[in-house]
């Protein structure tokens, strides 16, 4: 199994933080990892099919605070595909002019879905697979950009389809918002004001949040295990799907 | 204008050497930079905003020798659409379960195409216009990816459809062929048995190539302007479209 990291924030924010507790986990999780940045419109992925702990991209990733409102991340443990590049996540596509990325925690079996428009899978791994049936199926509902809120609807119609094959916790971003579907765990913390100090599960690193934000800020993150040991995550329930937009959970 | 570096190799090969080179002509053009290597099938990009001097991601990649048989790099001074990072070359997009990357250097005038199917540009640039363009072109011709030869028939076809807007020199690759368009300048060195030492044109390095190389060993570097001084480069000429497949120029 794999695991996920996403934030959703109102205002430009580093990981660097909560990076380097996550990668960490990489330990167990040694088939690659995947970090995604949008900074607006734009996106950067970076991808290494090294475990995190040793991947000297992941080593820059730690040292270099990329700001950015909406980060996906994961580190992989090959369940189906190979170790390889095209296999690593998060995986890129482009709709309706906005990039579009995904990250999934999970396994699906029999799920092969008729891809017989414009996504098709680059690697062999059962996540990309149903990303791109997802991206399919978006695009068949809506001819440009919808609201979140539409968005979200159509989502919470497909993504049950793709849930009855197996395990399908899933991060999913596209510079503006984030949705987040817990097939078996998922939990998120909202931080905001007053900001507090926060300290890693994983590692013996403490930050106070208070000094790097101002009243305003406001950042939600998003992992399939609380990174955190004093902080209040809230664990999604199995089948729950979950929008977040300016660092806060919106409506479905 | 921008500059373009492209590698084509039948050995995965690392461009350390070349790169730094490349990134020193990043005093004047830096307005971002990007560069994107082929593993297998998969692709990873890396691309800022900041100058490839400057650049602490630029940096990464002149230290962790990323070997690659298919390597695309692009160093900007923006023409049209501002310095954000959905302006930076190269982009991405997959066609037929492939990634396809492309970089430019030049400027389209009243180039308006109708984007009416699966490829839409994120950013504001001529270019990410024009890929998006060719792809949908390259979609309608044929159902699935076609042989190299097949490909580049079309491409001549396609090709001036856009050149006739301005200056459209480019780089384009799929991880199996690089595709090298000339409007104005590009040229081409091919690297093979007996290696030499090149010495580079804007730094004061030499490399020995024959101490990195085996005998099989075949690599073409296309480049805006020749990198080193002591070797043969060949310039394309205005109009032409050259292919690069194993490290050899193939035959259109």
């Amino acid at each position: 199994m794999c695991q996920l990291l996403g934030l959703n924030a109102n205002t430009p924010t580093d990981l660097v933080f909560s990076f380097t507790g996550f990668s960490q986990r990489a330990v167990e999780h040694k088939d690659g990892f995947g970090i995604a940045f949008f900074e607006g419109a734009g996106a950067r992925l970076f991808v290494d099919h090294h475990s995190a702990t040793e991947s000297p991209v992941a080593q820059m990733v730690r040292n270099y605070p990329i700001r950015s409102r909406h980060i996906l991340a994961h580190i992989r443990k090959a369940t189906q595909g190979g170790v390889a590049l095209e296999n690593t996540h998060p995986f890129q596509r482009e709709l309706w002019g906005r990039y579009w990325v995904f990250a999934h925690n999970g396994n699906l079996t029999d799920f092969k879905p008729k891809l017989h428009a414009a996504y098709h899978p680059v690697g062999q791994t059962d996540s990309e697979r149903a990303f791109c049936w997802l991206l399919q199926e978006l695009a068949k509902n809506h001819a440009s950009l919808p609201s979140v809120a539409h968005l979200s609807e159509t989502l919470a119609e497909l993504v049950p389809q793709v849930a009855r094959h197996g395990t399908f916790n899933f991060l999913l971003g596209n510079g503006e918002a984030l949705w987040a579907h817990c097939s078996t765990r998922l939990h998120y913390v909202l931080r905001r004001h007053p900001f507090a100090s926060a300290h890693l599960q994983d590692d013996d690193l403490t930050v106070d949040f208070a000094t790097q934000t101002t009243p305003t800020d406001r950042v939600a993150l998003i992992v399939t295990e609380p990174l955190t040991r004093n902080e209040d995550w809230i664990a999604l329930t199995p089948g729950e799907l979950a929008v977040f937009v300016d660092g806060q959970r919106a409506a479905l």
